[in-house]
């Protein structure tokens, strides 16, 4: 029998792991896997687990079933009107490995719950491997107040040293799981944690995936950069409703997002100026439209301008990209990969120990190293 | 005594080469050279000449003086205001290495006649190299009856056998210049042409600058192909005036550049619908405006859009290129290579013998070659 | 009994058509008037009859069952999810109130045949009145070789004297109805047809409703001359597909298009550079995108521009303004207006008999004519 | 000799005041009036006095000489080149006509020692009348702290009472001026400024002029009302830089202008979604780039969009109005108007008593009031 791999979702519920999940069941029925960037003809021969490998669960403080999500995606034009019949035994599937997320008590006892529960859907499943992807709602930037793993292994005795985002990842490791964050929460940002995988000979991944504006602008700014066109100002406008566009409606959200959002302009083109907004507009539903205004030089300073919009739907730019990153995860999971990940750069804004943003130069990596062994 | 590397244009009195030429005098007066690629830190260190070792002359069917240029030029806003009194003896210069473009009689004549002015240049100037680049008006396509030197040497007893674009490369050959085509225009397209470079151990190059839209889509179609997201529909307008957007209202010489822009996304993206207008707006003068529209799909096929709108003044975007090229071939003369210079497709938007389109690639080889020795 | 109107939709089987059928009847199961015009406030009190008054039928030479176009117009996103099922009694009415366009023979026959069926509807249906609307395919320009309502019934002799559009007009006239022509077709263009409505007692309007591009031209077009702003350039591009975009890819059917799309912006701004382009892209299916670049000038003549993007589903933009122009045609009728529907011009790119453009002052002659008795 | 009325403006160095006063000279010499709607063949026989009869003053906090700013904006592409040479005259008895705006002590003797500059003004330079406008920077929102004329009255015995704007607007109505303000400064919004006003026979108007991306929203607002579209959300970015911008980069200066931007919009579609952001782009100089994006509803609620991007220069949409605006308030004083002038809401944000923002109907009231007699 095939090894199966598990991808356990922190978030299960929300947008991106209900699309992640009931759009890996369409492609095992025959739809074609639009936006799976390892499905390629490149990655053809590399040691990546087929796609109809990954087993689906994870933890979730709302108890709503998948199959409602589903449908409410359905109505907002994320996926096609039909598919919850198509999908229907592999969501029931999928809802019996969600567990509600524990709350309360010391951190330090949380982290074994929550590991315990991955410990339990490896084995409940037999699985060969676990690969955690945190696709839970952006947290608000937060202060860590130690250094070391053994001081964070310390100060865990009380509630509230860390945010839910970088508990979930200690959880991870402590279940012998790789991390990858999708969000732009504080996860895996300090010191401590990292050593903390480091010490458990974990692989982590992130952070905050690139599914839109800064995708394009991933793109375009190296363009500017090739073609010696200095850019003077960069502005962007993000409109977007859905849960995610009401998490960002929160300032302190918004600021991790615009954070990562801004890192790339910056060590792609050094000090521009312009703002970033991100606006929420509850009719847009899952939708998100982008407009930016770059305004450049050419030869002899005179002026130009390159302005784009971008309308898409998150949550179905996001969901290949989750499959992407368990196949890919579980590949350094099996060569033993311990530490950051940055060969994974291609994915994120905000792309893990490397300063790398160029898209291009990112893809190169990322085959470089899955084609390696 | 440094060496001095001769710049043959033809078209020596357009919009293009008048840019160059006053651009290259604006840098000598320390004007940052904006747009120029091989100004940028990749390229220190390599064997290319200095900027301010190029001198320039040309052919021209028209006889408006550069300074007449210029003037039209800074009305536009494609020059800065006050630079004609900054460069007036460099324009000065330029202006007595220009000359009329011979016409009639047998081709075998013109081209010999052309040949000589060239030799000339070279003497005159005493100059080491002399590189020939095309910034003329873009002509009809146009088809050889003939496919090999041999008898295309015999055809030439007669007029009219040949474009003029592909007399200027013969002539180039002959006094011993590199030649790069800027333009779509047929010049070096017929294999007895390219047959004749190689017989006369030349290099060449084009064609075809990409400035705008093309150049745009150059970074974004290898994005979607990249993240796997299947592109429907790729739909272009362009909006021109100027005497480049006057030659491009005659469709036939639409035509080829129609061609020319079409043929990069066919061979990055596959089939995909949507047409390319390229429309002549008298008032725009030299500025042009491109809006793109590309249909593509998510995962599960949900339909998104990626609009962008260009505003860039062709000549501001094309001089620094100009620049560009003709050190690039003086480097390619100094190294003895013989006959296409595919490591110049970055440039294009029709490689010559390349199907390289992607500009991060393209510019990774370009880089590569001016650093090999 | 409240009195019934009866709405014939030549091309009653098409997207517009079953848009209107389909939505008319969705409003009486409470769907919001979302589009419908005469559903303002401005227009409470009037004579005008209840939208649940409309009875449809019409002409096709397509035999497709509604339900199917609807179930095509649901997956394409221009009707809601689920509505086959709320309004499927409804379609089944419809469809027994649609027949087969004859065809053949003499015109004059022809147009015999085509009254019977109205007349036959309006019994079967005890409709106080009937209202006929085209929403057929746009054809191709025609030129009509008579002058005269007596010279025409003389020519009708013979087959293809008129194009369909015209016999249909004739048709309505002599079935006592009233003819509107939501396309830019031939229809009532000629003066002879003109002269037989007239004859006949009956009152015609249209032509070629303006739904989306030229719907924005004509209240921007209006603000540069309110505001004094010379405007230079006006180039346009649309976007789309469907069957109308198969239409409209033929040449000849696209120029009957492109001539009232340009009427308006001649006629309110002069002479204006700049193209409209329709360009079929298949994938957009029943979607449509216009872009529009506007070049104009502010004081002492500095350029500026003006750029917008539509993005719209014409038949969701046209069937309301069906159901308006159903009522409004119903209550010319009991006014026993004769002749040309100039106050109808807010709904039509190429308003007939009538100069006016500006919508402003479109609706509010609309609005007058509608209060007035 | 014909009359001649004085125009009198608050903040007479800045880049509206300096482009009114050389646009009108520029007019004097031939360049046409493009902009200057008053110009309109709509306004040919009515009483409004010619454009050559106004001269030029005013007051400012700096001292830069109009030549200098007339030179900063020829930089900058507001004002053609070689405009300074055609109009040096005209700019240096403009200059005699600008004092230093008083400052200091109790505000009752600063109105006095204004009011005195502009009595001077007059007689010096033989003015049958004289209209005073604030072109000054936007002040941040002010609360004042009285409501009566007669409380004003007191209060003003000392300093820091009333803003700048204010103070500026009694010193115009004790000098027998009439006052218009083109910003959305606190000026003439307290009740007790606005009864100041009646006691002293003057007419005032304002606020905010619309000079690009409201100006837009004021025929799209009632075009989407017009055809019973229903708008969800409507979002707005404006990029700005110059001194404008410098100053709307403070956000309480911010907040006076998206209060004015935001009032259209809500009074001609009721409540929608969307915010409205002002960015200072210092690069881009003088010129504006608004981007909008319109959410709304076609029929049967299928969502659909329209976004539009202005690209102007402010100053040079401005001083066409202010041209405008002096004649029309001349006229007003010579009917001995007192009072709020809504009529002339067309050229305002936030239209002082009106709830009128439809541009078309603005615009037949101009044109009304303009006309009677």
């Amino acid at each position: 029998m095939t090894r199966r791999v598990g991808v356990w979702l922190f978030g299960a519920r929300g947008s991106v792991a209900t699309t992640t999940i009931a759009g890996a069941a369409a492609l095992h029925h025959g739809i074609p896997p639009a936006g799976v960037v390892t499905e390629l003809p490149d990655f053809t021969g590399t040691d990546l687990i087929p796609l109809d490998a990954l087993v689906f669960g994870g933890h979730d403080v709302v108890e709503t079933p998948l199959s409602k999500q589903v449908e409410r995606l359905m109505t907002g034009g994320v996926l096609p009107p039909g598919l919850d019949r198509l999908i229907a035994t592999d969501l029931a599937e999928a809802e019996r490995q969600i567990v509600v997320l524990p709350t309360g008590g010391p951190q330090n006892e949380l982290i074994g719950r929550m590991a315990e529960d991955i410990r339990a859907f490896r084995l409940r499943n037999d699985l060969s491997q676990v690969v955690a992807i945190n696709v839970a709602s952006t947290e608000a930037p937060y202060e860590v107040p130690v250094t070391t793993a053994a001081e964070l292994r310390e100060a865990l005795a009380v509630p509230d040293v860390l945010p839910a985002s970088s508990v979930g990842a200690l959880a991870a490791f402590e279940a012998g799981a790789a991390y990858v964050d999708f969000t732009p929460s504080t996860s895996i940002r300090p010191a401590a944690v990292r050593e903390w995988a480091v010490e458990k000979g974990m692989p982590y991944g992130g952070q905050d995936a690139k599914t839109g504006e800064t995708l394009v602008k991933s793109v375009l700014a190296p363009m500017f950069a090739a073609r010696a066109l200095p850019v003077h100002a960069w502005s962007g406008t993000n409109l977007l409703g859905g849960g995610d566009g009401a998490t960002l409606a929160d300032p302190r959200a918004a600021e991790s997002k615009s954070i990562s959002k801004e890192r790339g302009l910056a060590e792609m083109l050094g000090d521009v100026a312009g703002d970033v907004h991100i606006d929420y507009v509850d009719p847009m539903g899952d939708w998100k439209t982008a407009w930016d205004h770059v305004l450049f030089s050419g030869f002899l300073g005179v002026r130009m301008t390159l302005q784009f919009t971008w309308q898409g739907c998150d949550s179905a730019l996001a969901a290949p990209l989750v499959l992407d990153l368990a196949r890919l995860s579980a590949l350094a999971l099996d060569r033993g990969h311990v530490g950051a990940m940055p060969f994974l750069g291609f994915y994120f804004k905000d792309p893990i120990e490397s300063t790398e943003h160029a898209l291009a130069r990112q893809y190169d990596e990322l085959l470089r190293w899955t084609r390696s062994c």
